[in-house]
């Protein structure tokens, strides 16, 4: 057997090109703006670490697609989930390295860059439209920046990316194949609201009853208590779902909502494991999502004041917007407010006890 | 000599009663909730470091009023300061700890907590008052559940609390005995006025003649430009900036202003350094309290969805109301809306080189 | 229904006790050390985290002492060894807390505190001995600072403690029970046996054949391969690994470590995924303890430099050879040696996997 | 004025270069590991964050060869090793990335890899380099493998920057021109050297008069106590200095030990800040590098057990043992020895304490 050529370290990495590619706005005006060099190194590492999450993400869209899934796909996911959260965890603790620049450091050199802005990261873009941003839920100005900053190839790569199934559409659909939003031989779904209908009216006595509450505080209670009813009314309602869908008050459909609730509820069975973690993976997701979105903008207000950004965006106050903005998962934070106490869930009949567990040859592992 | 008596660990750090302090709730009707140990202890955790970042405060606030301070006094404020930011970061950490609890686990002992809420801790509101954070600024119904969640001598307790001069006040104080916002025989603010109107009118040269704009972001620029130029109009003069303050717009007065101002501009000179460094421990006190609350609310969110929490609070909703609202120290973050690129920064005089360098037997350190 | 008397946050928490428990032994003779604050307080949370990790630790270990266990038992238990980990990623953090007390703020009480020394936490000894640490394992002069430093009520607690079934043991049991190391249908191991020493041969040739190696470096590259050669055939052969484990080499018996071993091959396949997560659980745990070990000893250089401890005991030297030491779980670490490339690993036969996939009513999840 | 062409977030930051930078090994022989992208990645990212540090260790070694430095110097050169503290940190950090790769992922393509190896990381050799590894420290291992696995221009790049001064070298020297090491007006050392005695004698007597130590504990005390003595004055006797650092037990100069411990028992005071700083920064410096080693150690056990590296190397064994040899800021980590209690220390004299703190105009900052 011939030996192919030995790989070396440096090669394999290509860092002739990777520590090749900082050439600071400033150098070229004569002088050089010290801070430059990690202006544009840390952008350089959240653009490779962008690249793994969309491998992640693509390869994770890849294995939704198949149906049915073979037997070891699902691990395969979780995995990788679990990676982009460590990688997600990096890009909000590097906004730590990115606040050692002071405000004078940057304006070293900010005149040069203008008029390049993050805005125009098309990956960070491409990320966000893979999870399931949809241009209909940017904000104006948002799109208005994409039009006319964007590079032509660049608009008509992210147009063909938003024309893809995005992770939220595949796991909908995955979810929408579970069989636990109805049952042949057994009224869950019934048991379960008349649970819910028993919880409620108890803790409607409960205010009501209370001497020590003042008559204030007891209204807002019971108003608080009716929204809470009216949540339930609508999850079990098929149309009144599909009234508060069009709203834009939820995404998920009523079937996967129901068949995401079961898993939930029924969470430490041993076929619920691997499902159970894909959906606390889609949270951890949006909220280390929303983290960073959020730490990003008081980083950039720390740094700029009310200052425009070299974009021209109005900087902090735009970034704080898209936080809450441009969340995919927040369908599945919501979950909770559809479980109920552990000992009001109804019990497993027999049959459902056999499914969800599982032996190896007669062994419980 | 006689040796006192052995000191013990145990009996040192008072374990007997720090570890006889976590009784169930759940436990008293029988049925423990495993995980109600875990929510006793990470909230007793948080207690403590709040009471050590109070130790850490109060102590601060006391040197603040010693007029002269000792020369080794600022050393020790920045030491402080510094700890209370590890402190901080710590708390926002143990997020993460307390997010291991399911809904599932935490419903099984919320009702039996009821109406006990996080809002009755003193120690926090202690915190945010000793802070600068006044009833004033409070929501509307974070008051009212004050009102009524409160024991009595802890309302009076926050009410003589409140009286006290915060470490904002002692700040601003601090600042406005400094002597930059006016100088006997330097005219640097009408310089530096100078410099910040041919900037401006500089930028608005970019903006007019770049060919590459469309209208509407050139017509958007040109107002953000404005924006920009009332500002430093407004920094610059005392009635203007007199009704910002009263319009609730900013809250650190005309001269401490600038007299933080002249810092930042000249913050590499040997006596900034640790002025400097109290400003920028403000921004990162101030930055680590929002992370905290708006990692809370994401927190609450995910464990309650949009249920009511247990002091019958709208939880996660009103929460993110706060991580804004409760902020203090937003006008030292917004001091780089001030800053202007090093090369415009009027070069200091001879005489103000020699008061603000120093050296020690003639040798520079 | 009657309502029990409210429930108040700070009765509930014992704050009375909890927020009184800090007693400086420097305001004793009646010159506080400001830092002797921190000192106490950071080593309170040590220990109220302690309890908690103590409290999950028992419950795992309840749970493992069930056979056969509950069908929802193995998800109980990761979540209890998740909560371990992020509980000790605090423990690790919290130590840049303490790093914010220099030496000069630590000697203001140190001498107060002698003999007191964190080798008096009977709770760390009782967390270290929880998960498998035995009195055998421990330096000579850390068993002998034991029998002189605790307390006799202490010392009987430990003694005890160390009677009972270690996680480590209880681990071993359940990893004993499984039926993966032999197979009456299927001779697995030889196959395994063969593709090893097929992998083993080509490395051989590889370095034989190598054209570019220098002949100093293909010596120890053969004499690497045959040390590798050597554990495989260790792990195949019952006499010989039983000789290991009695020269300590090895703690985990072999068939245990077969199973394991099986676990981590087949990790992907449905019923693989809890057992797999609860091996990688104890590689987390015992990673993290050691992370904290090595930390705390250079904190201790840091503090103290060459001094010797409160204790008595050689400081940060001592505590350096604990890191390696007092470690539990690293036979679960290495396994990673008996791991071989997923393309020669044999394929399940159909029995197997119909055995080791599931669906749930015809479905794949 | 003509505007320059506008410059383009993607083309600015080369992530035409940076984006296509990443060919696995794996795909050349048809059959992409998915794992080998992480791969490659995590380590784009590390060799960029050692460019950037290199770029800022650069920097300060180019202000510490100033004689006389600016007045703003030492400002940046605080402000640059922070900056590289917080990309430690995020180097730490990045482990638990690769931490998600399992041993099989890892062994889909580990092969295709031989025989580079993290060995022929240039930058990171010459980080060592440039913060003062000389190549007497290293293992001899490590410098074999350095022959034989760089490439000739790789070596000589190396060979020339050990050539250069390093930072520690720089930080002696500046250390040395400090005026604190001898006083004409004051005494000073000789105070120092007689509290240093009645402190040792006091701890003699404690320890001798302690009625309950035992004997074995006691006489270990003594002995303790006897090595603290010899260190003492070691460091008060020049020759004794010079015979430890030749045996290798000490590495910074008697001189520049005794400025340092001055600044540390002075630290609190004005022109102390910056120089206090700085010594701190080294030891964090020191902290994370050796806590990058331990975790990457542990990292590499975690993926490869006991097996040998891509580079033929020992694996984790070998890494372990670089952690401790590897160091170079030890001495001031040790400076913490010298430290006595505050109350110990010799009063200012009134000439030192004007020379020491400093104001500006009048007024105290």
């Amino acid at each position: 057997m011939q030996p192919k050529p030995p790989v070396h370290y440096g090669d394999y990495l290509q860092l002739g090109k990777i520590l090749d590619a900082q050439l600071p706005e400033s150098s070229k005006r004569g002088q050089m703006a010290h801070d430059e060099m990690l202006f544009i190194i840390i952008h350089q590492t959240y653009e490779l670490w962008f690249k793994q999450i969309l491998h992640e993400i693509d390869s994770v869209r890849a294995i939704l697609k198949l149906v049915p899934m073979p037997s070891t796909a699902l691990a395969t996911i979780v995995g990788r989930l679990q990676r982009v959260t460590e990688i997600q965890r990096i890009l909000v603790e590097q906004i730590r390295v990115i606040e050692t620049m002071t405000t004078l450091d940057f304006l070293d050199f900010r005149d040069d860059l203008i008029p390049a802005s993050g805005f125009q990261s098309l990956q960070f873009k491409l990320l966000e439209t893979a999870l399931g941003v949809r241009a209909t839920h940017r904000l104006e100005i948002e799109k208005q920046f994409f039009q006319s900053r964007l590079k032509p190839e660049e608009r008509s790569t992210l147009e063909s990316a938003s024309q893809e199934t995005s992770l939220f559409d595949l796991l909908q659909a995955w979810l929408e194949r579970m069989p636990f939003s109805q049952f042949a031989e057994w009224d869950f779904w019934s048991q379960y609201a008349t649970k819910v209908e028993q919880m409620l009216h108890r803790d409607e006595q409960l205010i009501t009853n209370n001497p020590n509450l003042d008559e204030k505080v007891r209204k807002m209670e019971l108003s608080n208590l009716n929204t809470t009813r009216e949540t339930f009314l609508t999850v079990l309602d098929a149309s009144r779902w599909e009234k508060a869908r069009k709203e834009g008050k939820v995404r998920l459909s009523q079937t996967a909502t129901l068949n995401a609730i079961f898993i939930q509820l029924y969470r430490d069975w041993p076929v619920m494991q691997v499902p159970k973690q894909i959906l606390n993976l889609t949270i951890e997701i949006d909220e280390l999502m929303t983290t960073w979105r959020y730490r990003h903008a008081i980083m950039v207000q720390r740094i700029l004041g009310t200052k425009i950004g070299t974009g021209g965006s109005a900087g902090s106050d735009y970034l704080k917007q898209t936080t809450e903005r441009n969340r995919v998962f927040t369908d599945f934070f919501n979950l909770s407010t559809f479980l109920i106490p552990r000992h009001e869930i109804p019990a497993l009949p027999d049959f459902m006890q056999i499914e969800m567990g599982f032996s190896y040859d007669g062994h419980k592992l």
